[in-house]
């Protein structure tokens, strides 16, 4: 008897899927040749896995930056922001992200996962409704339930659905804070940012969006899928993460509204947290900075996008609904994907594997992701094995169908 | 109207904290010459108030190696533990700690935060029980809060309360988790583990420590206050932080239990947040090495915990129960309290401020902290000025009471 046993029936599946080939979630890298290439058991792969979007991993100024600031500053701050966890590059972030973003305020978190906890969980009291797309992150989702509101879930990227939830709000006293998400992480479609703009703005509603996966991919400046859109100020909070395109760990928030910084003193995931290693933030800022620098990264990215997207689509694999860093490839059954995984890295092609009931309509997806460090030559590869393998399986949709 | 406006009455409170000096939640490090030697607004001060118990934070030996994971492995991972975020670094890691810890297994994760979170959430399920100390840490609180457990709090410390309240749940079905600190953060002082131990072993429940505050610090091998006490077999799990005594960021959690790892595919705060950076990862298994090689830094540190706690003492301040790393100075009032903390930044000593109802009896804390890096000449000049400051202030118990 042990506390372990009610995990039973999933370590059952576990090991079934782990008898169809490989473990996909026990993969280690041994090494990295540079932001796409990657050696696993022994092996040279190419990594169509990641969330390195810009491919900055290994940017030589970032480096240099964390080395000076581990050599200046040591290894850790062993506090917390409110204690003597704030350094002046955590503030100096802060400020640089508020100017990138054209906003008043913004606050450093020491992951994306505990930035959405503590803004979520916060900003929503107990007389607040919180309203969340259906296929929201899982810290969007953790952060609700840390929250002491009442949580509605509209059904994804459906901007009527939810027009009708909040109508149905309406006389019930209380803040409604909207959540969607920049780009979805497990299909890689964008978040109808202009329509919840409307509807944030008809309905007297806050709006949070987390821009993860799109920081650096959407928006001219690359501020995200609300820049892209044209509604940056009905965007009244701006989530993020520094562990996608800027190649780091943490997470932040930004916005306009004046009372911003109580949140400083209420967070309980900001508060309560040793604050982010002064050459993560080094790394971060001069990420933030190689970024800006370097719109043609960007450009990069969305024509590998579109190479790999249009290349997979061509070969008659069921994707998701447009372009984007995330192509993801949905497949009939685990057994299939779990086997299609396997020989995808066996042919030294790193994917990531996405099952039920984490995938949106219960089909397991190869989750591919694209970045502006990929060649032509790599996504033609990646292309050309998924194809040999998704033929070998009899997943290939034909013209004909 | 905004949906900040719910925070006015503490943007209130904190206003009127700060009309009586500086502000103690907003203190930003612009350098640190050493471990405890920092200057905050070109102003230099000595860091009693810090978790960095070991000194280890500028270790050449740690840097260094954070340094050359920076150069081989990139600035971050980008990815989850279970999709392209572990490294040869993370598994390597866990070995060392399941090693040093004489387990079976260890997981990491990406801060102390999300290890309490993830191991509380996901071990205590709808039918369980929560029986936490009163004087839990905010990871342990948001944990309970994450999970659908049920939650009982016991008195602080206090074994007689916890049994009792075990014996009320006799005959109700589910698993019973106790969750205990090592060290209690506030007051520093230990745990009762011996005793806890026993309740644990004589009502079949379950156990686990967080050795955040005393992993390197109490105990034979510095494994914490289950080591020290004799019962480590009774601690089902361990779980503990790389920000405190290991200088850098992080969490982990360590168990003899043999399904232990089907944890790492439903421990949501473990599987939905990007990993530690190689460089972190590196500094903290240098640290946690450096650490064992010298056990001396412990025996400093403890002789520095009863030079300040003797100190105090016996200029007449009210303490914490026992010397420890943390030594807590109790003060009547948050103005008084407020006042001392400003006018020893003044004098150039750094502390921790902690306000109720953060606090465990509703009184303010200087919470000081010393650490193995502090000089003899140092802690006596904390003890100097925090005399002649709590004189001043009429704070210090004559000895005639």
């Amino acid at each position: 008897m042990s506390i372990l046993d009610k995990f039973a029936p999933l370590g059952q599946s576990y090991a079934q899927l782990r008898e169809l080939g490989a473990d996909p979630f026990a993969v280690t890298f041994d090494s990295m040749r540079s932001p796409v290439e990657a050696t696993i058991d022994g092996r040279p792969v190419l990594v169509f896995g990641s969330n390195n979007y810009l491919g900055l991993t290994f940017d030589p100024r970032m480096v240099e930056s964390g080395i000076e600031a581990l050599r200046t500053y040591g290894a850790g701050t062993t506090g917390s922001r409110i204690a003597n966890g704030t350094y002046l590059g955590h503030t100096s972030l802060e400020h640089k992200l508020a100017e990138f973003f054209g906003r008043r305020s913004a606050m450093v978190f020491t992951t994306g996962y505990q930035a959405n906890l503590a803004m979520i969980s916060t900003l929503a009291g107990r007389d607040d409704v919180l309203l969340l797309d259906a296929d929201s992150h899982a810290s969007i989702y953790d952060g609700s339930r840390l929250s002491a509101a009442q949580v509605i879930r509209f059904r994804h990227n459906d901007p009527d659905d939810l027009a009708r939830r909040l109508r149905r709000l309406e006389g019930q006293p209380g803040d409604r804070l909207i959540v969607v998400e920049g780009i979805y992480s497990m299909l890689g479609d964008r978040a109808r940012m202009a329509e919840i703009a409307q509807v944030k703005r008809e309905t007297g509603a806050t709006l949070l969006v987390d821009e993860a996966h799109s920081l650096g991919v959407l928006g001219a400046n690359g501020r995200g899928a609300a820049e892209e859109a044209g509604v940056e100020d009905d965007a009244d909070f701006v989530v993020g993460t520094f562990s996608k395109s800027l190649g780091g760990i943490g997470g932040f928030c930004v916005s306009n509204l004046p009372d911003f910084d109580i949140l400083r003193v209420c967070c309980r995931p900001y508060m309560f947290t040793a604050s982010l290693p002064p050459s993560v933030v080094a790394t971060v800022q001069r990420g933030l900075e190689r970024m800006v620098e370097q719109p043609e990264l960007r450009q990069t990215l969305h024509r590998n996008a579109h190479r790999l997207y249009d290349g997979l689509s061509a070969a008659g694999f069921i994707l998701g609904p447009e372009p984007g860093p995330i192509v993801s490839v949905r497949l009939p059954d685990v057994a299939v994907a779990a086997t299609f995984w396997t020989a995808l890295l066996q042919e030294g092609v790193y994917v990531n594997l996405a099952l039920p009931p984490a995938t949106p309509d219960s089909h397991p997806l190869l989750r591919t992701s694209v970045t502006a460090a990929h060649t032509d030559a790599q996504v033609d590869r990646a292309i050309a094995t998924l194809t040999k393998i998704g033929a070998a399986l009899g997943v290939l949709e034909t013209n004909n169908g």
